[in-house]
């Protein structure tokens, strides 16, 4: 069965990376995964955790402007708390960059990433990771240029993308439709290497198979090489 | 003394209206005064005010990204409020929009404009207005291609800048360097009749006399009068 | 059309200004616009400004007990937050305060007023700066008696009042009856010298005009001249 | 020992019991022990208890006004909820005052009394009983001229007072220098019967012996019984 | 009128003390009156308290599993707040610890004594001071063992206990049953010299007389030896 | 590198299943994996979901008590929110329930299962899961007995266990020590048919390789099947 899309069952949707796209974080990228959009953010702090003696930190903050979505959700800031699903989120985001990260060379220094999704339509946390990581790296590139810090704290690279069974099918890179309708879905963060970082796999409708999360496996890997290469792409340019 | 930007005293900065920025809302502008950028969208939701028995409702909130600043804020729905600036903020486009609908026309239906400043640069608070009230008549006319209304409920048109004291001199729409080292300033909400629907003038140095304060006036109405024109041009596109 | 209480349409409401209404504060006035009343009092605490390395503070905190009005209001306190209203009408009193303050001679030191609605009927917040000028200007008169600072920190007097157009003329220091079928209402603050500190005028019924605002204007300014009269006479009893 | 302010061991600080304070409210009395001064007003609603099927409800709401106090306390609508002492207070009073009311003949009303106090001095959770007490009845009668209700729900009469142990002998009534200093405390709740509603005992320094406790029960009933006197004082005046 | 369980007046329910119930605190004790089954724990920290600066402290916090109750209650850290009933009690529990305390022996440490209820029939708050009593001699014990404090700091035994009358007749130990139908109902704290730390008589139905009272608190006596003897034995044991 | 525990590779913690800990809930259970215990409840409420028309709806809430751990954690209730980790567990204990339950065999009723650990020594929330499935069976055990429901909306068997990377080897279910120096750990959620729930994996120290990740998951295999067969047994007794 085909997608309502088009694409293959192991194609992604275009995606786009823009870097400085406001002017005052030290990094600032704006990501798109189709038509999810995602504003992100580095900020650099002169402060370390406090809760920690020694070394620097890298966290991260998600969020949703009420009306990215298809219905106007309620803001958070007026609920006066953060949902458990956008908790889970920035925590998230925040372990998959610290997983490429060397923490004691930031000694001193907060990163904070801001992960704010503009426009919504399935993945915003996979694109929130894979957009962080290139306002990180511009970040710390910012860092260096003013003698900040003397090593490159950021030993790796870090890209994420969801997988899941639709219509008894396994696809990659789920949009808001493909999402509502899953029976499973499973968001994936790797590294350059191919080793994984996060997995996180979650059947809705009905338990999946060894053989199937076998297969969502390599299509997240497929997904993943891609974007890494699209980071590096856009790191360049 | 000359603008650093190299402005006249009565002139504004570059303004630019981007209508169907998102994709979900009924109403969605991208505005930008200068640097400062929010992205306004406006949502229709079947539902009247709970307080109220007949008619509809207009209301706004406003957020600020972290990162929209030179340092960055803290997350208000982090911190579990929003704080009083946002609140007067929120009250204040809600009120600037509704002096221009007749809110029986809208009976049933709530319209909430969220005003998110992507890149602050001063002066977000009147681009909210200016902007919110191009996603407002989006969102009413897509009522009415839908048949949810009978009559256009907005009759008139709203914009609104900000003016001050600055070095001495009163200037018009003061960007962020003008606005922290602003003597007084003062924000200013009118209609497209030239009469004035807001006027809030806070002295922060020294107290301003009556025709400075008059002066401030003719400076608004002159900038409101071509913001008023950027709306309608945006709209006719 | 005249009034329901028979004053002419600039005449204030009988004003009555008493200090030393409760014990412990270091400032504590009584202030009645005729049936509305606000319990002023001015704490100081030897404390600066957490936020601030030099000089001391004045800020305001403001509150109306449930029942100072026609039907009972929600207890902030109950609620577990202040209305947006309670939050801007704060702001507006300490901005006002400290417009004729200087702070760096208050190093070390932060005073509070707290503006507590007794009874309500129109006119609560200018009351209240009007007031809360009077518990400033004896709060500090402590302190150089204990001499805790050595210089008056007060540079200027300030006082405030309501106008509006009420059945389509313009009205000083209105009533809950005026305020409530107002079709637009401004709060002006002033200094001795006649100057503004605070103007903020909202239409809700209808857009006003340049020459009704000057109507207001001029109101406003005679009423002030008066409560800066009553602030000196009861200073010197 | 004599006390500090000359009063003997088992007398009451000066009682002024005073209706109709405020304007709006049904019952309004400012009750003063000494220093200590309480506004208490009680408001009727048309509303029944949400979690109750039948019958109406009397509730009590205390708060303490941020400078009642010797030195400045936090506001409790600014930090975000009530301190347990507050709530712990304010059921008291309700508890106190429902001992004499029949719920069942103010079927559909819920009368709100709020005790705030103006100026501290010790007893004020006390002097807000007795004084809820008065501003009750004042309600009631409101309720009666308006036929909304038929039979009178009040059956009994309550007040309130604290005793305590200080410098190691019982006393009555004591004021904040004598409640600071004091090794047990107890505020007793009694109807007119001379029968207990209330006792809350507290040894802070010491325990205290039984017949400590007879003793302090003994003036208790005394200072109860000059109270309720000055209650009937007040309601025939 | 015989007890629904058969108990005689003035019987306890069956009283089972264990110590070390869970690992990691330095007290740990399940304490059970009949079917009130209370888990305290005693844990000590190395911080004295943040507003005195000598000495140490003994503070209490209370909770109670959603289902230890007939019908599920709200999860408090859901609701985001503690109810005003959870803070009376734990700053009784607290207040009664602290009565036979030394803080100054305890000086730059910290016991929190955590009273969650598993199971509730009656008396939760009662048996919590009983067991809590028991945690903190295990955690003082703990503190010698490690040489962080000189000196006992406990120099009394403290235990608690309800009475009421119920169908017009005072009992001793209200179960859940009994509670509910309760005309008045008194939580009695005291020490091993039979002197009284807290008393709290609250009369729900009708008041109670002075004689009642005297009933009440013989009973309380009594009940309060055999639990000061059950505790001696668990210490013992 | 053998384990501290003597335990095998691929070897549990001795489990065990205590139904009926508490007697109000329709399902009580005490579940032990080795030193963890948590206390899971299913309680039955006839109510359905707010937020949807049809069927039932089965939820969890997890809590820690404040010394489950080794050093004693902030009591969520007084801190008044729950932490970003508690609401990720209670979330995820709700959806692995979910799983196995015909959500419309359930209409009119809400199953809330509350799981508090008592005391925590790694692995708290896969052994939330496996005894909330214990309590699940018997609160609808309870329904059945009272005709509340027809038929059996639990559809299949759900267990949780964790499995981690420690000292270079996989291992399963980690106790607390294994846990903190864990490379990696992942919590595998799996049903009677082997399928998978839910998997979750994180890379604290480094990432894992594919052939890491499917020794993981035939370790985690092996001791859901062994977990599950503890269900059963507790189940048949």
């Amino acid at each position: 069965m085909p997608r309502h899309s088009g694409r293959a069952a192991d194609q992604l949707r275009p995606i786009r990376i823009t870097r400085s796209f406001t002017r005052h974080a030290e990094g600032s990228v704006l990501i798109a995964y189709g038509d999810t959009q995602v504003l992100c953010t580095a900020s650099v702090e002169e402060r370390g955790p406090a809760w920690k003696k020694d070394g620097g930190w890298v966290t991260a903050e998600y969020g949703m402007l009420p009306r990215a979505t298809h219905t106007r959700g309620r803001r958070e800031a007026a609920q006066g708390k953060q949902s458990g699903r956008t908790q889970e989120i920035q925590r998230l985001i925040g372990r998959s960059l610290r997983a490429v990260v060397d923490l004691s060379a930031l000694a001193g220094y907060t990163i904070t990433v801001d992960c704010d999704v503009l426009q919504a339509d399935g993945g915003t946390r996979t694109a929130s990771i894979t957009g962080a990581y290139v306002a990180l790296v511009d970040a710390v590139a910012a860092m260096r240029r003013k003698n900040q810090i003397k090593t490159n704290p950021i030993h790796g690279q870090v890209a994420a993308v969801s997988v899941g069974i639709h219509a008894g099918s396994p696809v990659l890179d789920l949009d808001y439709a493909e999402d509502s309708g899953c029976e499973c879905d499973m968001n994936v963060v790797m590294n350059e290497a191919g080793h994984f970082i996060e997995v996180q796999g979650t059947a809705e409708g009905h338990a999946f198979r060894r053989d199937e999360l076998n297969q969502l496996l390599d299509y997240a890997a497929k997904g993943i090489g891609e974007l890494l290469a699209a980071q590096r792409e856009a790191l360049a340019g």
